[in-house]
Parts: C-alpha cells; structure tokens; sequence
C-alpha cells in the first residue's frame, strides 16, 4: 500500500527520515470551515454522515481536492467507540455529544460489551476502503480513536464538561469499577485500530482531549497507561501519534513509548517541546487554530517561524488543535501554502 | 492592621518566613458547597449578594466561621470591573456571565470608561470594612481581581467560551485597540486593588483564568505585560499573589516579576513547580479540586505529601482552582485538618 503512494512525505517524517520541506496537515481539516462540507452537512445529520461510507469518504477527500494536504484523515468521531460498546450517543443540537445513559456503577460497567469492531464498526471500515479508492494513492490515509480516558469521560459524564467532575468522581471513589471500563475501552480501541490498519489506514492517531485535566500522577494512572498498551499493539502494524492536549508534563514519559510521533499544542514552544522530549521523537503541531484568524501574511510567517524551530527533520505542521469553524478558507489555504513554499537557507 | 492580626501565618508564607506549617485557603471556599451560603444564594441574586455590603462580608465569614481557614477572602467577582467601567454584565441561568454588549470595534473600546473606583465600586470597600469587623483580626483579608487578559476575554467574547475565538480574533486582527482595551482595564484595575489595600485588605490575588490559551508569546503580548503592571504598582503597598491557570510556560518569567506568590495548578507536580520558578518564590496550589472527591481519608494523606512535596516554607497550601460545588463539606473540613495536623518528622 504504502509503496505506491504518490506523496510519501508524512510517513517519511513518521520514521524520521530527512525530508525536503516537514508535511503538513491540518486537525478536523474535513470540517465545517468547508464550504463543501455545509453542503453535506446541511443535507445529512451528523451520525448519517458518519456512518455512510459514500459521505464519510467524500468529506474526508475535500480537504484534499481544495489544498493538497500531505496526508488525508478519515471523518469520524470518536464516539462511535463507546456507541458500538452498546453505550448510546446523541448529538444534542446546543449541547454537542449527549450520553442519555452515562455509566455510573459496577453494574454499568458490566452492561458494556466488548464488540466485534468488523461487524459493529464495519462502516466505517467501508468507508476506509472507499476512501483510499477516491485518494488513489495520492496521499496516506490517517485513521484515529479517542485515548481511552477521553472516551470515558464522555461516559461517565453523559456529556462534555468544563471539569468532568463525574468522571473523576468515578474514578476516585469506584477505581476497580473506572478501570474495568478503562479496560473493555482499551480492548476494543486496539481491535478497531488494527482493523483500521488491515483495511489500509496508513497511521493511527489517539486523540487524549481531556488528559491535560488529570494531574501527573491521576494521567499515568488513568489515561497514559492505557495509551501505551494501545501504542504496544499497534506499533508492529503502523506508526502510531498520540496527541494528548494539555499533557506537556507527560511527554517526556510520550517519548519514550514506542509511539512513532507526538501531538504538541500551542501552549508548548516548539523549542521546549524538543527539550522536553529531547529531540528523540518527530512532533506534529502546533499553531493556535485561532492565530489562523490573523490576515494571511501573518500566518504566512507565523509558519515559517514555527519550521524553523521544530526543524524541518522530525515534523509534521499542524495545528495545536482542530481548525475552527469561522476561518475563512483563504487562511487554511495560506498555511499549508506557506509549508509547500518552505525551503531552507 | 498587621500588627494585630492573630493568626498571619499566611502572610509569614508571602513574606518568605520559615513557619511551623503552612497556612491554608481555598479558592472559591465562601461558595456552593457551604450549606451557610446556599441558604443565602436561595434568597439574594448574584449581583445583590456582590453589592450588599452586609452580604458580601457576611459570605466572606462563613467559611472561616466553620473551618477556621488562615485567611479569607472578599466575596465578589472578577466581572465587577468591566461592570464598573460601563460594560453591562449579566447573569445568565444555565449560560453564566453574559455581556449584551461585548466590545469588538475601536470605537467600542474608546466608549469603555476607566471610573472613579471608589465611587463605582465603593461597594467592595464597604464590604472589606464591614468583613474586617466580623473577623476582628482572627486572619487575614485577600481581595482579588481578573487579570486584564481574562476579564478582556469576558468583555469582547460576551460569555464563557472553549476557545475565546472572538477575543483572540480582535487581538489578532485589531491589535491596537486590544491593547488600548488593555490598558484601561489594567488600570482600573490597579487603582481598584490600591483602594482595596488602603481599605484594608492584607494581600491581593490576580486570577488569570484563561491564560492558558495563548501560546507562549501571544501570553507575554496580551496578559502579561499587564500582569506585570500591576504587580509593580502594587507591590509597594501590599504582597501579590498571581494565579494564572495553564500558565506553567510562563512560571519562569511570573518568578522573576516581583510577586510575592504564584498559584499553580495540578497539572504542574510540587517538584516541577519548585524547579520551574527555581524555589526563589513562595507557591500556592495545587491539588485537583475534583480530589476533594476522593474518600477523607485519601485527602489527608495527598495533602500531607504535597506539602512534603512543596515544602513546608514558602508555601500556601490551597487546591489548584476553585472548590466544586458537589463537594461534601466533611471532605473540605478533612483538606483544611489535615493542613491543621502537619508536623515533620
């Protein structure tokens, strides 16, 4: 799959090999600042467009059409974990993701069903498959899930939150019954991943949303240990990013996993996130998705500034989180224009 | 007014002074989970309790009523500056501080008024009179304000946001009048806090609640060149105490700034704290306030080996943002006991 792709440049960033110019993408770049996606948004609700693989794959290839990003990512949510774990997930207009009923107790936990990813989550291996068919080898296909701990939030919360203070209260009041959660998550993210891969996702990336709410020792306990057996199984199949917002107290201990890059956000200069992970692992970030509000020209140097202190070597531009919805498409074109036009000296 | 003070442990801790252990508050602690203040909150609305002397010093007091915490501080808000400075601000149920008119054009900023304080916030004043009174000296009184970048957030986005693209977008595009926006709320707030002191407040805390969402140099830019304003300004007249939340980039440089403490959260371990700001300052925090959850028994021994963790010199033991509502008010009694109980060896 690999061999015959058109632009290699973000996998060969991934194994850390010298490149001309570092390969860009950008996070939720098949997303509402897309005049093409409202097209399809304002015709298809969210789980419809999720889980038909005709609309799942065109989303995901818009980006790609318009830009020229260096690597494509799968549309999807992470919620379609614990939804295919059994557990049932609204989009509440307003609200966002709405869980009517949030795990609460051991006997909760033992009412989650570990499923068969090929047949529960089949969709969206479909959607991989016609996915890859629109690309036709142009650029690598990334394939995600939510970190473990960050699908658990959602779980035992029921719904997004400023402190997540319910899902912290499970886990400490109940630990025994947070990891046995933790763990049919952890179960089940490593067979989806894998069947991604299968399928032909050429790089998995975990999302860690709400990490950077734990404490050190609270995130080695109930995200980062969860997020390195994940990382275990399924480094022997494709390189794995893991990007843990808010953890930059972890990624020293990131570094050291076994994960081919890491996701850093803006709050972390690209200086010290090479300090703090002793320039061992590629980095993939890391500007301010609201710094893409700024006039172009801006931007344009704001990139090049970024480049220059992560090196070219061990890269990947991103953002430091998803691109919001009001960036006007002139600006989301300006940065990965201003990558394609780097050149050292 | 610090000669007669009973208990200024905690004011021995700003001051750098080896103590026999270290002085304890909670952020928020005249709030939600106190029986005392619901009974109250269920009779007045936010802004009377705010702008009722009687009320506010009587909130104030509660919690020290019931807990015997080594300082306490004023009941108010952040978003009684922009109010003071002609910005209308309301409470909203369910939705929280909502701006009808936020600030988003050159024209608007020049419309903001940097007031008489105390004419427009005699109120506070009047409070911290009537609080002196009912604690007779037993401990200390902090007074507090919004950083400019925080309450400039609230001003221009209109309410609570994930990302505060709105107030970023005008930094970003319309940057001179940010900083002229800016720069009428820091000095408002200076001649705010220096009314403050002079009326008898012991030391002032500035909460930077949403520093963390700018990257490093957008940081220095749009708060802390600010924050730095006041501290100089104040620092004569009495010790400061700068909290500002995600900042641990910025430790450092808030190390060097001439404060007398800074507050750090839980993101940041007692060690890194120490080794971010070169154990040259006292520190405040930093336990997740969601581990008042925990069973009491789990509080006190986390609490005892995070004051061994900081120290027991220089250091204010406190949680790392404010208390949570659901919290029982045995599990807040257990952190402040536990402080209480400390001894080395």
């Amino acid at each position: 799959m690999t061999a015959k792709l058109k632009n290699d440049l973000f996998l060969r960033a991934l194994k850390g090999e010298d490149v001309p110019r570092p390969p860009v993408w950008m996070m939720r770049q098949a997303g509402r600042y897309l005049p093409e996606f409202i097209a399809l948004r304002d015709k298809y609700d969210f789980f419809t467009r999720c889980q038909t693989p005709e609309l799942a794959s065109e989303i995901t290839v818009q980006p790609i059409r318009r830009y020229g990003m260096d690597a494509a990512i799968l549309f999807s949510d992470i919620l379609v974990v614990p939804q295919a774990m059994d557990i049932a997930v609204e989009m509440k207009p307003g609200v966002g993701p709405w869980l009517p009923n949030p795990v609460r107790t051991p006997a909760d936990v033992d009412r989650v069903v570990v499923p068969d990813v090929n047949d529960s989550l089949g969709y969206v291996l479909e959607a991989i498959r016609q996915t890859n068919e629109k690309l036709d080898g142009e650029v690598p296909l990334i394939g995600f899930a939510g970190a473990p701990w960050t699908i658990f939030c959602y779980c035992v919360q029921g719904q997004g939150s400023k402190s997540f203070d319910k899902a912290k209260a499970f886990c400490f009041t109940q630990p025994e019954a947070a990891h046995a959660l933790l763990r049919k998550i952890t179960e089940t993210t490593i067979a989806y991943l894998k069947a991604k891969v299968a399928t032909g996702v050429h790089a998995v990336q975990l999302f860690d949303s709400w990490g950077g709410m734990l404490s050190p020792e609270d995130y080695r306990e109930f995200s980062w240990q969860y997020i390195q057996q994940i990382v275990d199984a399924l480094k022997p199949v494709a390189p794995v990013i893991v990007f843990a917002k808010g953890c930059w107290f972890a990624l020293d201990t990131m570094s050291r996993s076994g994960a081919s890059a890491l996701g850093v956000d803006w709050t972390v200069s690209p200086q010290v996130a090479r300090q703090l992970t002793s320039g061992r692992i590629t980095l993939q970030g890391n500007m301010d998705p609201a710094r893409l509000l700024s006039p172009p020209g801006t931007i344009r140097q704001m990139v090049h500034e970024m480049i220059r202190g992560f090196g070219k070597n061990r890269y990947i531009v991103n953002l430091g989180h998803g691109i919001l919805p009001e960036v006007p498409i002139e600006h989301a074109g300006a940065f990965i224009q201003a990558v394609k036009d780097y050149h050292e000296g």
